[in-house]
């Protein structure tokens, strides 16, 4: 059984952001796993089966990918930005954790990747230039209680707070919901950023303030930023100093 | 006045890390602004000119890298890393800021990188699966109450925490002092890992626990990340589930 698993993410979008390290394991591979338009990014090698699915199956995601590199396949599983930030990795090791035994042996490699808000504060400055923190407001896998624990502590101790899946379909008002909450305890011109497809050349930033900020300008391909009480604009950019002030 | 300026984040270390867009911008340069260590990983270019400073003058660094575009130049200034998280993109906007009003207007772009956190996720698993947060343990330019209250926060809300920066010769005790404080707040069975050199081949990894973790393990190059509540080994690997239990 000579199988590997490789779980990479491919980056913002743009190629350009994709690392080498994940090309090359893009291009060695027997199989592709992934969500569908992930894998529809990558160019097609000869020989190579590819297996999308569907959002929101990550664990059989997994277990189709471990279960492949157990026959002897040469298997990478595609996320988009990194695959460690609410992406594939964590599934990967949780289906190792509670499946076949033979797994936890398998030779499985994490590569690293740009993560959406690092695109998405580099197309509006430095915004996550203080000690910041990550929050998916997702409620699928955790309690909205939760979610509004963790805002309220990054807002009392004043961390720049970025946020993923801020809105979707199924999900329309947490993000408002998120505001509402943040507005209790930070400044109205508190800088809220939504970059949409950022690292793309779609990319579109809508600049706003936490007093004003409408969630309705997030989607699904949207990351939001919330500034510390140190963000500021300079010109047509915004950033968080480095000191406190 | 066609001069340019590109912050850029040369990934943690190995070229395979480093995105194709970082590359690019390299090659096109005609002056390389920087600290020392980070400019000789970059290969040669030819009629390239290249100033390296020292580690701690930011700002000048940055004002430097301004001035040489206002001249005309082509500039690239180098992090390691992401250029926006504890690096120099944050600094070059605080120089604009507080510099000649001119240099508002110039051609200015941040290119994305691979951050430390990443890397170092990368080599255990997938430790910052859940909502996380960065902090550097640096007081240079924030008090240490400031970051005795983010690491509070941090605990008490059960984010995953990456400290970048936890340990220097001027500040060996810092991150001692940091674990003592997460000991009054999280289990003593709290997963702890040392990743020095991340993303490099000579990365190293070492597995601990918060109960008896040893600051002495870290150095200025290594990445520290303390788990969550629900992070948990599999194997030889750290991972945060994506859900509460």
């Amino acid at each position: 059984m000579s199988g590997s698993l490789v779980i990479v993410g491919t980056g913002p979008g743009r190629a350009e952001l994709m690392t080498p390290a994940t090309a090359a394991a893009l291009q060695c591979a027997t199989d592709l796993v992934g969500y569908g338009p992930y894998l529809e990014r990558i160019p097609p090698a000869q020989g190579q089966f590819r297996h999308p699915s569907d959002n929101r199956v990550e664990l059989e995601r997994a277990r189709l990918a471990l279960s492949l590199a157990a026959e002897g396949k040469r298997v990478v599983v595609v996320s988009g930005g990194d695959p460690g930030v609410f992406a594939m990795a964590a599934a990967v090791f949780e289906a190792v954790e509670t499946g076949d035994p033979a797994w936890a042996s398998l030779d499985i490699r994490v590569e690293p990747g740009v993560t959406a808000m690092l695109a998405a504060a580099a197309e509006v400055g430095a915004p996550l230039g203080g000690d910041f923190c990550a929050i998916s407001l997702s409620d699928n896998l955790k309690s909205w209680t939760t979610i509004e624990k963790r805002l309220t502590a990054a807002a009392d101790a004043d961390f720049v707070i970025a946020l993923y899946n801020p809105a979707s379909k199924a999900r329309p008002h947490q993000l408002g919901e998120a505001f509402a909450l943040l507005r209790t305890k930070k400044s109205a011109d508190t800088p809220v950023l939504f970059v949409r497809a950022a690292g793309t050349a779609q990319a579109r930033v809508v600049r706003s303030m936490l007093g004003t900020a409408d969630a309705l300008q997030a989607d699904m391909r949207t990351l939001v930023i919330v500034g510390a009480s140190t963000t500021r604009s300079v010109g047509r950019w915004v950033y968080t100093p480095r000191s406190e002030r």
